[in-house]
């Protein structure tokens, strides 16, 4: 698992051997079975998480029971609830695993002895804080300002991957269509 | 204008007179006429930007030319595109003063300079950035799960006194909900 974490990162930042040697030492590898839970609503997120392998879900449910998927989170993706972590307040999400999945995980006290020691995070780390915040935004925008076509497009374009591995029910609650909108629209683009 | 950003920022984080220096030479001021833009969609934005007195608003528009609003900024705020700041590109959001506003700015350069110099600046801005990535995550959840009078309700809850300084065509905008569907459930609320 750590060696799948090991290749992106020194593709992503100016990594050196001691750093990998550092990031090595307080990570917490974890196998995670479909459809068990890595976060529980009401829980505090205790780790910043890399997905090695897999494919997990972040989701959030209404009072009368509604889900609704906030994040998609495939392999070489991070995945934390940043309120819960910064804060040790219990989340409001569940992080469920859609296939059988392997992650790295580290505790807020030892990420942050890495930020103070791994001199390249802190670049890495502001790009994809702000990364995630943009995609965040842009899915506001999306919620504001187009309808249940445009979203569906959209979604394809930014997750090329993700179509083909989830069903579609999922994807309508990502996007907060019906699935029966998202059908028609589906059958409508094949016929085209 | 310094001055309310010292205060401000004296009571978030635990900074020294030092620090205080370091944050005012490399300090930009500057006043906004009402109506005038801050950063306007295609320009990228150069700067942090803490706003000491006035009111702003974030907004984007689509191309058939409809207006979104993305943020409202109220004095003792942080406004800028964390995108567009990150990476140097242009921004597709348009920052306009809803009243008079004065604003304290800082460049990438000299921020990170700031970052690498005052030992506080660190947790106070992932605090800062974990609320902010939570509030816009929540604007998502609110798109998924609220019909019109939850998302009025919980705006109301959030932003108390936000609702007194803009028309309401901007609150309808930032919701994404109609202007008439919002003057209905104002009605409504005001019935009874």
């Amino acid at each position: 698992m750590f060696a799948e974490f090991e290749k992106y990162i020194r593709e992503q930042a100016p990594v050196t051997d001691g750093d990998i040697k550092l990031f090595r030492e307080t990570a917490i590898e974890r196998t995670i079975r479909r459809k068990d839970l890595l976060l529980q609503a009401g829980e505090i997120c205790r780790y910043k998480t890399f997905v090695s392998k897999g494919f997990l879900r972040t989701y959030r449910t209404t009072e009368n029971g509604n889900e609704h998927i906030m994040q998609f989170s495939p392999e070489n993706s991070w995945i934390t609830d940043p309120e819960s972590f910064e804060n040790f307040t219990p989340s409001v999400y569940n992080i469920e695993a859609l296939e059988r999945s392997e992650v790295v995980m580290w505790t807020k006290k030892d990420f942050n002895y890495l930020f103070d020691n791994i001199s390249g995070l802190k670049a890495y780390s502001d790009k994809l804080i702000s990364r995630n915040l943009h995609r965040t935004r842009e899915r506001v925008f999306s919620a504001l300002s187009s309808n249940a076509e445009e979203k569906y497009d959209e979604f394809i374009k930014t997750y090329p991957g993700i179509l083909a591995r989830v069903p579609l029910h999922m994807v309508a609650s990502f996007l907060g269509v019906s699935r029966e909108t998202l059908s028609r629209i589906r059958h409508a683009q094949v016929k085209q």
